[in-house]
């Protein structure tokens, strides 16, 4: 299965608690489109999220997140792992 | 120790075996920074590489790249994680 790492800007100043909601809420949906996110890391200060997942396509991530309310901007097939 | 994602672009149409070529040069010489490397992703569609560490400052980070051959394009310092 494909690995995805997603980018949201716009995040400035967001605490644990909120990052862990907003997780939670693509964790409550990411099964109905075959996805599993399985970690998130922000930059309070620029405001970067930087989402792993992995999930059938592009398209089926970004559905979970629409779902849970916060598009990604930018969301990279990342097809090499070191 | 904080924790970094960095972001490198124009890596498009590398290999398995350049990445892992330019993530051990990383590790060759992180130690003098008091860096550490975990992994990196590469889209090698859109070119973009993640590189997730940890250590001291961003600017140990960046020098650790200058030193390998590759600084990194962004640096953010990622406080928070789930």
């Amino acid at each position: 299965m494909p690995k995805f790492m997603d980018v949201h800007r716009g995040f400035v100043g967001v605490t644990a608690e909120q990052l862990q909601e907003a997780h939670d809420a693509d964790l409550k949906v990411e099964g109905e489109e075959g996805v599993h996110f399985e970690r998130a890391w922000l930059d309070p200060k620029s405001g970067l999220v930087f989402c792993l997942s992995e999930g059938p396509s592009a398209e089926a991530v970004q559905r979970v997140h629409e779902k849970a309310g916060h598009p990604a901007d930018e969301i990279h097939q990342v097809d090499i792992e070191v």
